[in-house]
């Protein structure tokens, strides 16, 4: 007995440099006094716990949690991706964010582009005590392990050749016009992006300049000239483009009718197939304007009011 | 040419309200204006990174960040692990522990229990300019994909049945004390669930009670009770289970020389096969004590001096 | 002049181990090497200023800083304030506020109590960048220097003691509601402390009985019996007590219209006195409501609006 | 006694907006509903207290609060400071932070020097929870009401024109190197300072140029340079200047015995005078080099031990 005794013995430092020798120490019934040892030892080292610090977000803010892909430059060649926008990375991307919708609470929009996304938690959300490394590494984590959970459905057999990382941060704002902002900026930015590299790839694959003489023909262009350059060399109306691409991609939730067979029976009657009308909330995808006021009046629900 | 102006007018909140509706607009070569509109609309809305704050991690710290399952109690249920510990899901775990090691730069020591594992990097560690949000993320993210990549290594044909989830915490130490004592907090932790998982589960599975009369028969025992336990009614030495559930996984980085041979030809004579001895950095895994001295003594380079 | 070198030896810590002692050095001119020492020393140390953290507080919010009185039970006894109140303290406590408002910037109502005063920043002030620390503490500071500084002005010959101190607080408000429902917190405990005193020594005083007693005799009471006492016992209708008790003070800023004289000499006349009218800001106190919409009706101004 | 009830009405947002006119209302018992409502209001408005977030200082690190003169500048012109040195305000500085650290808790050492003052709390203080907030207020509300409170010791009949503002911040530092350097960089910019502040107002007060004039004479000189120009045009030796402006002001508490004489009867004997040795820790001034070893080594007790 006092042979099992020693197996706790391990924890307590000194004792254990004697070299983890099991020998029979004799009739005493040291077991408890190891074992509250043990206990103890847990308890003295308790007081580590301390050192962790409070990052509660501030009350009656709009937690926005951005993520982006680490070295998806490198990624992107590696995989193969197509230039200019790989459409199966961005249906896994979005696929990946609809997870983090579904499995973490409390995300009312989500809107991403190129390998980023964006998801923003509602004001009065007390997920996780509004803890913002809980919040932050949950959507990281879900989200990741999506990304190679749903590989195959948008790749089929090509293979992922290793783990990609996603890096994320938390952004409060406080009011509706903020965040509205920031969802413009990140939608400004998917156009601008967009634009570009739509003239460079097709000035590439069309046009046959290097990708240096690409970089270099576009170098000082404003917007009107890329257009410019798409509409008179390639025929190509920017504007039919594809709403994915120049607009990104947004998430919402929505309730649909559904309607449901059941079997049921009366009281009296029959058992019978009845069709049942039943509202489900699911998450829809948008690839429109978020910039202006339409999609907002249209779906006044996402945000909360201003006056809380 | 002011068609293509158009599209990118749908940028600009006020003007979208007139519907997208694409009309021609006459001679004037508006391109421009709704150019350099479109790139004022992103600079106009760029404010909101002002709300980012700043979480740079305090130098001269340990910086520790731990991973712990979500509902991975119903997760282990779902995958049928095997009670009280299975390896398949501990390798899996260890496995995607290096990888988080290999990827990321600066981590001294990593070490795991259960669905848990804590990641260490050195203290003068710049990695992402230690900020905080950036820190956590990444190895939330790496970790989560790594475990669904590298699942089937694991448990074979036994499928993932969804994505798993990690949430992650950032705590700092500032003294080489602190971070043993961090350390040995967590294997003391690993060594009591353990000692009470065995326990439970032989009287379950071999003393043919079921969970809830094994919880009662073990309410109130100390660590000597759960040994005695084991040892007089199931002949079963507690001391020689294995380290892997009794002491958890330790991964630090080792130097080992590796011979390689290599084709050389040297001057005046013919090429030939040359066995070269070259020192390589790998994530070596460990399974012992390291709440006494010893470990910390037979690897000195782990922790950085605390003169510093 | 090797000699006067010397003197910046000190700077450098290995040096000084020598002993300070000033010896002549030989010819060589050491004035250089030591002199670019000793700035090399403030350089090496300078590594320093990265252990400061960012404190920004969230932009659009309002910043309130609150401090109390530390110890004021023990500074009111004493300085033998008068119970419940000191008209000469609260006087105090107004003109340090208001010398808080003037001296500092952006700072657009406070509000005063008992021993205890809120100062509110406007949401888009950018003083001293939002920083938290800077913010509360010369708001600490300049209160502080001014209830010692104006303590004569309120308590004429009776001496000053021991310096006083304050402690303050920073927290962020993103909505008016929020910051309203503070100020109205505040305001209600006001109400209910100064109830609770206003009774508590009208027993004492007026009515003769212990403090021990009158803590006794109130012990459970609803504010509606406080009432009841003064009313039935001592003839006191709570409702005429003075608004400066029951509600606090308020300091905002008003423009007022002050007409000055001034010599002025138009064309083609003689020189002459002429009125003439300016609008000048100053802080003004109110002791009236601040939780019904009343007091913010009628001064629109305070508030940023919320759709920013 | 319905009159009464309404005198707490008004603490009620909406039934304010009446008018506060004071009505009777018939005979219904209305104060214990309005009473209910006065204590609801404040609950009700009490979540405002979420707002507020936890800013712990970090576990085992050396709390360092530094206060600087706002507005110095002008503060020393209009109260006529000497110059390059002003002993009056230097005094005053001190004896201001000799108060902080009598009235506050756990301060270990001070160090001040021009118009800046550096407070060191110990490693393991947990005053006020070791709230960052509550810290570097109270520090600078001690100091500046003592600034005033004690001006008149320093400056006798000169008047304070108005009262001083300090700010504050809060900075935290691991290991005792850290904080010992900090410690230096503060006494090296002290040495910087006063040379060139020495050798600028000898250039205008001896040796008559304008300060424009000593400005331009300085540009671009090393601390050699400016060693050379006090010595062979002015005859001063620098190394002679006072230790109070090459070294400022360390403050830490030293333990001294105070002979004391007592009044006491031993048994059998007559009562007699007796004179007791009293060890006492009180606050003592140095103006010493606190960058090399020596300081530190004759007083090992102000730091703790690195390896906690």
């Amino acid at each position: 007995m006092a042979l099992l005794a020693l197996s706790t013995l391990m924890l307590i430092g000194k004792a254990y440099r004697s070299g983890g020798l099991v020998r029979w120490c004799g009739v005493q019934p040291l077991a408890c006094l190891f074992t509250s040892s043990s206990n103890m030892a847990k308890s003295k080292f308790e007081y580590v716990r301390n050192f962790e610090t409070d990052d509660t977000c501030l009350r009656n803010c709009y937690i926005v949690v951005r993520l982006d892909g680490r070295n998806f430059h490198r990624f992107a060649e590696q995989h193969r991706f197509t230039k200019p926008n790989d459409n199966r990375a961005l249906g896994l991307m979005s696929r990946s964010a609809r997870s983090v919708m579904e499995e973490l609470e409390d995300i009312v929009i989500a809107y991403g582009q190129s390998d980023e996304f964006s998801f923003v938690f509602k004001r009065t959300s007390t997920w996780f005590k509004r803890r913002a490394s809980k919040i932050m590494t949950h959507v990281a984590s879900q989200f990741s392990s999506s990304f190679v959970f749903y590989w195959k459905e948008f790749f089929g057999e090509q293979p992922l050749l290793y783990p990609p990382s996603f890096d994320g941060r938390v952004v409060l704002y406080p009011s509706n016009r903020n965040l509205k902002d920031y969802l413009s900026w990140r939608q400004a930015d998917c156009h601008i992006n967009n634009l570009y590299n739509t003239v460079f790839w097709t000035l590439v694959q069309k046009g046959g300049l290097t990708t240096a003489q690409a970089e270099d023909r576009l170098k000082g262009t404003l917007a009107a000239d890329k257009n410019e350059i798409l509409f008179s060399e390639f025929d190509i109306n920017y504007n039919n483009e594809s709403d994915l691409h120049k607009k990104g991609t947004t998430l919402i939730w929505e309730k649909r009718d559904e309607i449901v067979t059941k079997r049921m029976k009366l009281p009296n009657e029959e058992e019978k197939d009845v069709a049942v009308t039943r509202s489900r909330r699911r998450v829809e995808a948008y690839h429109c304007d978020i910039i202006g006021d339409q999609f907002w009046e249209e779906h006044p629900d996402i945000l909360e009011d201003n006056s809380c």
